[in-house]
């Protein structure tokens, strides 16, 4: 089950750092390169990241090669350990959902992760929802994002309680339906958002929350220990360009040593 | 221009009917059958219908040959001179929303309009607006979908205006940003609420509406004439299933049949 091998692996490893492969072609000589870059890049760092998050925009933009690839990069992480989370943004209703889901958390894809959108409503969720409780796998639904624009809605404040915390509030609702401990239905909260981050724990004691934002994004890992449960688990934090293209070079060895750096940030502000 | 090319085939046709499709494994024997049903549909109702909606759910389900299916979906529309609107609802940050606006409404895909997402925010939508006003394609943000769920946020009311509210008048804001007539800034708002089209019309008086939830989701043609705008243009209705599964045995004529009923109900409900 997802929530559980992720968690035995950020404890295993002591890290929870998860690694975001967004591959840009501009930096590259070709595809050939490109598509050898990334797997390396995966390979190199698979003992020092607790998961790993293709965007599956990126490897759209790079059309059926692209989507190969894609394939090949999670083949890798399932022959590695590695738990994967595909960064799709997904939501859509009824059998178009069901669709989603299979494409994305059944098939080659139990047991694996989907990131999922909630705009289109609560019910929306639940095709993605049951396709990751049968095969393993889990969603982590958009709650805050963490991009300087992401209030226009999802800070909204609706009645009681802002738009983002009514997503929380079901993301918390379904986790208690698979009874205690890690569930299913992660969330995406920024990492840039440091002050917020006790609060939608708190609502989600359940959830294994996914943090965009260190690196490029500029989030401070010293301030990201509020995200995580006692024990330091319940929570991965993902950086991509800053692992991928830290060195212009494209050094292999550097992006591991960006990760092992972003790694050891993450586990000294648990440490404070 | 999309916009313009759209309104264009809406008069020349006389048709505000967009054929959606979902292809769906289970109805056919291979994906041989499945590949040549797809094409056959769209090549038999070219005639009929203003545009196509491929679903990209149902094509990501069917894996690389199911992408591959959907870029000759695409190149046979471009052939039949028919505007695509590739429903993906896609929605990211920054840099990632650029290689999804690359992917789906660059290259190959130029000129052709993406359905997408505003939950992470309206600067969110810049990257596939600017991309598709490059490209002469467009965008259609959700505002207001066609599932029962969707008021779970759509609905909420947040201060002097509901969550999709909000959305339709950035949409205005951005279509104004173009001068006068149709914008590339388009808008889903769902067929199966008559009782609010004409008050998202009003909202986004630029932007072309797509409306789905015609046959399986049960939408009355009849009561879908506020959406237009003067002259019968300025929408389009979607229907998928009710056209390509319209028949058990499959028949392209019977697809054919149902695609111009759907067209005469919506031009009979613009003539009363």
């Amino acid at each position: 089950m997802f929530a559980l091998a992720l968690q035995e692996r950020i404890l295993q490893l002591n890290s929870r750092l998860c690694l975001g492969l967004d591959p840009r072609p501009e930096k590259h000589r070709s595809f050939e390169d490109l598509e050898v870059h990334t797997l390396e890049v995966l390979e190199a760092c698979a003992d020092t990241v607790a998961c790993v998050k293709p965007q599956l925009a990126f490897f759209e933009a790079l059309g059926l090669p692209g989507m190969a690839l894609l394939e090949r990069v999670c083949a890798q992480a399932r022959a590695l350990g590695l738990p994967v989370i595909l960064d799709g943004k997904r939501g859509d209703i009824g059998s178009t959902a069901e669709a989603y889901a299979r494409a994305w958390l059944g098939g080659a894809h139990a047991g694996s992760a989907l990131t999922v959108n909630p705009y289109l409503g609560f019910e929306t969720l639940l095709p993605f929802v049951h396709e990751a409780r049968a095969q393993g796998g889990a969603v982590f639904v958009l709650v805050r994002t963490s991009n300087p624009g992401s209030g226009d809605l999802q800070n909204l404040e609706a009645g009681p309680a802002r738009v983002a915390e009514r997503v929380a509030r079901e993301v918390a609702r379904l986790g208690l339906e698979e009874g205690e401990g890690p569930s299913s239905v992660g969330a995406v909260v920024g990492a840039t958002r440091p002050d917020e981050l006790a609060h939608y724990r708190a609502l989600m004691p359940q959830a294994t929350l996914l943090l965009p934002g260190l690196g490029a994004q500029g989030a401070d890992p010293a301030a990201l220990a509020p995200a995580f449960l006692p024990g330091g688990v319940g929570a991965v934090v993902s950086a991509s360009r800053g692992i991928q293209y830290a060195d212009p070079q494209l050094s292999v060895r550097a992006a591991q040593q960006a990760a092992e750096g972003f790694r050891q940030a993450l586990n000294a502000a648990l440490a404070d």
